[in-house]
């Protein structure tokens, strides 16, 4: 009895040490630094000009939903339409995306609320602005179901 | 023990009954109604020229946050204070205040986001916009926690 207790102890101890270094963290931290890494990633896309890349953060569904000034867009596509036209189109640039002042609020264990302000380095301008966004736990990862933005 | 159980089963229909009208609706119906009133009970409090009475509706925290355009605003107090200069100023008026095209979605059993169109109808001037709101269940009722709008 007090061998097969050791044995079990020494396997329980095994298991431990074989799982990822983030399975130690709290599940909220694990969840911040996806949805950061989300972020992260539509950026570095933005940079390259990968405007593809960056819909990557988006929820690819005919739900999503994108808010701007006083218009609405309704789906991912829509929404990838959209940007091409504003950023691609003709004598139009993609510039350079930052990202500041992010704040990652976990709303229960499926959702979150970012707020952050945006800014573009443009040739001759350099808009900015906020934004609000929702992400959703989704089979996909964190994937960004809502956002609101405004300059 | 037969006469045991018909007791029971007839104090549990008695509890059922003395239950109030909406118990018998699911959660997430209640909670949705009760986040509609919040905002019906705003735009009430409003067109009255109550603003202290609109500003119920929000979480009275020095935590609530407020983004319009690119301006970022924090706390029940200092949000009470920029609608008061915006609309109760020399020379301002707060007219008449709809929503339209409110959707509420709950995130989870104690958040809920909500979007929907405003428009305020002035003497000279019918300014409209969007806005995204987050809802928390709080100890005193559900009120906006985060209020992004744009126009």
């Amino acid at each position: 009895m007090a061998n097969g207790f050791w044995h079990s102890f020494t396997l329980a101890l095994g298991v431990v040490v074989v799982l990822p270094a983030h399975a130690h963290e709290p599940a909220p931290a694990q969840a911040k630094k996806a949805i950061r890494k989300v972020l992260d990633d539509q950026v570095i896309a933005w940079n390259k000009g990968d405007l593809r890349g960056f819909m990557d953060g988006y929820w690819q569904s005919p739900d999503l939903s994108f808010f701007s000034g006083k218009n609405k867009t309704k789906g991912w596509q829509a929404t990838l339409d959209r940007y091409r036209k504003k950023y691609r189109g003709e004598g139009k640039e993609m510039g350079k995306l930052t990202f500041s002042e992010l704040d990652v609020t976990l709303l229960g264990s499926g959702h979150a609320l970012v707020r952050g302000r945006w800014q573009l380095a443009l040739a001759k301008d350099n808009p900015s602005g906020l934004f609000t966004l929702i992400f959703q736990k989704l089979p996909a990862g964190w994937r960004i179901v809502h956002d609101h933005t405004s300059n």
